[in-house]
This record gives structure tokens, sequence and C-alpha cells, in this order.
């Protein structure tokens, strides 16, 4: 968690804007708490004839499917600012981009369904999760 | 909203077919009321060395994973119709493959925490929704 | 259900380990009941530059995105043992890289949102699935 899938057309990134997005997202989530071996982000490059918006094949598009385990939103309030939160870590990468479709949404999955490296991962906001953070890496607790 | 991801192994869509059967999809919900661009369609042609059936590699293979976000269906008649509805979408296009494996699945997300070109979409029916579905374009509302 | 999506960096599997995990892991469905072509499990090879673990691209990375459809778990309890169960079917083809970052999630989704062929598969613990997984092929029912 969080696990980011950043399905795009050619030429949206560079391999160095990649790794520039994926250390913002790490760093937002780090500064939220978790730890920051926790965010994954996958680029996927699809041709325009793979990827179609409103029936169209597309030259300029990033959609982003999103799935968060560790943490989830209690109500609709907090729900809307995580997006918005989202939206903050995107902007200065895709609003560059005349004429882009860019869309995102989270899914919000259990922490019970999920390990890493064959552990279940602490509670949230627990001693052994600081240690993970501040480590950045698992051990066992 | 839509998001469908269509894996599919070599052989089974020609370019030509991908954009026919992406229109088509794209038809389907805007004949429910839906912007047409909030569809999007990504194909993943998939080797079969990488798409396995019951533990075997196969050779004719169409997995889709549909998420919908923008609409959910409140009981079991109503996803069943979904399911249903969605079946006539793919019927015409894979039908004709002899030995197919086809399957889908529908999973429902929150609408709160999604966003296209950074705006939160407008709720479901509204009058701002039909101006998004008029002018098939995000606007300021 | 289940379908399997595995992220992996180059290198971790060869074909042959790929077909010897996808059919342990249709084993172990097919042992609680499930017809074994019930069993998807894709494979996308993802470069070091497209694969970022807490903002680093990684060499060597491997993240399972599972959705369970057929079956959903009641409770906490039932949930931590299908992370255990899964995690057992993965140590043997992943405890073997050292440095590695190995990390799965499962979602669950309706079974009413779900068609094989174009057919809802049958309720669980029916006749009619038991026929489907002795036959291991869909019929009308």
């Amino acid at each position: 968690m969080p696990l980011w899938t950043v399905h795009h057309t050619p030429g949206i990134f560079t391999d160095e804007e990649k790794r520039q997005l994926a250390s913002r997202i790490a760093d937002h989530y780090e500064q939220v708490g978790l730890p920051r071996f926790y965010v994954v982000t996958l680029f996927h490059e699809t041709r325009p004839e793979d990827f179609h918006v409103g029936g169209e094949p597309t030259s300029a598009g990033v959609r982003i499917a999103i799935d968060h385990i560790a943490r989830s939103n209690p109500d609709r309030e907090s729900r809307r600012r995580t997006a918005t939160w989202i939206k903050g870590m995107l902007r200065p990468f895709l609003e560059r981009h005349a004429g882009l479709h860019w869309e995102f949404h989270v899914d919000e999955t259990s922490e019970d369904l999920w390990m890493i490296n064959g552990i279940a991962p602490p509670p949230a906001g627990s001693d052994a999760e600081r240690l993970w953070a501040a480590s950045n890496a698992t051990s066992p607790y």
C-alpha cells in the first residue's frame, strides 16, 4: 500500500520524470507517517491504439489506478480531501501537457489481506510501524 | 469511470476491432447518460506464456477487469442486470472465437476518490453532468 | 475469480517457473473446491525504470494484485488466514531471491458482477459448481 499503476501514452514522461514523480508520491505518503517502501509506483506505457478515451484512440492520455490498503477514509469529506491531496502530487507533472486527458481513481481494500516480504504489516500508527518507517525496511515485530 | 482493462492473448483483436469494441462500450455508457469521455478502455496484449488459465498457458484468452466509479448498483438484481448488459457489449466480439476463455468482473469504487483533469466530476444526474455529457469535455461547475 | 496479476522486474521468473507458480496457485484453489479454470494468472514484466519502490527504481521487485470474486471472507480472522494461505503459495518461488521486495494484496469484489464465457457462474458450493469443477469447463445450468 499504496499501489499506483500509471497507464500512459508514449512521450508523456521521460525515465527521469518517472523517477521524480514516483519520488514525490513517496514523499507525500512518508509525510503522513507511512514507511516509504510501502509506496509502489508502476508505469505502463500504452500505445494510442490500445488507449481509448470515449471510444477513440488517444495520443495523450494518463489513467492512474490507485489501491489504498494501509489506511482508509471514514467518510465522504475525508475521501474528498484524499482526492485533492493526490491531485496536488500530479498537477506539476501533468498540467504542462496541453490537451492531455488525465484521470485517477482510488480503491480502498482490506489491510488484513496484505503482506510485504511474507509479513503482515504492523497496525497503522503502532510503534512497529514507526520502526518500519524509520528503518525503511520490514522486520519481525 | 468506467475503466476497462482488457488483457488478451495475441491475435484476438486487430487495431480496428479494438477501436470498434471501445466505441461500442462508450456507446452503451453514453446511452445511460454518462459523458462519453468518462469511458477509458485499455488493451493489454499478453503472451500465452504470461496468460495462464487453470494453471496452464493459454493461446486464446481474454480477461477484462472493469472499475465502475460514477455509478454503483444498490442490490443483487441490479448488479446482475449490469453484468448482463456488459455481456451484451462483448458477445459480438468474442463469441466468434471458438475455444476462447473470456471472462470479466466489475469492481465498484467510490466516486469521491476520483478526478478527471484535476476536477471532481459532478454528481450523477446533475445539470453539470448533463453539460459535461453534451460538450463531451470537463468544465468548471 | 481469482485473478492474479503479477508485476515483476526482469529475471525473476523463467517461463517454466511462471508455469510452475501458476499451476501451484491453481492447485490451491482447486483444493478448496473451485473449478480450476476459474484461476487466471497474468504475468507482467516491468523494467526497473517503470517499477519504483519507495520512490526509487528497483531491479528486484514483485508486486501482486489479486481479485477474489467467487468467495469472500466474513471477518478479520478469516481474511488473515487467507493472506497466510497465499503467502504459502508464494514463498517457495520468492524467498530464494535475496533483496527482493515482494508484496501482495487482495481485493474482494461481488460475484454478481462476474461472468465466464457469457455465463454467470453457479453459486458457491452448489451442485452446478461441483459439476463445473469436475468437468473443468463452463456449461449451462
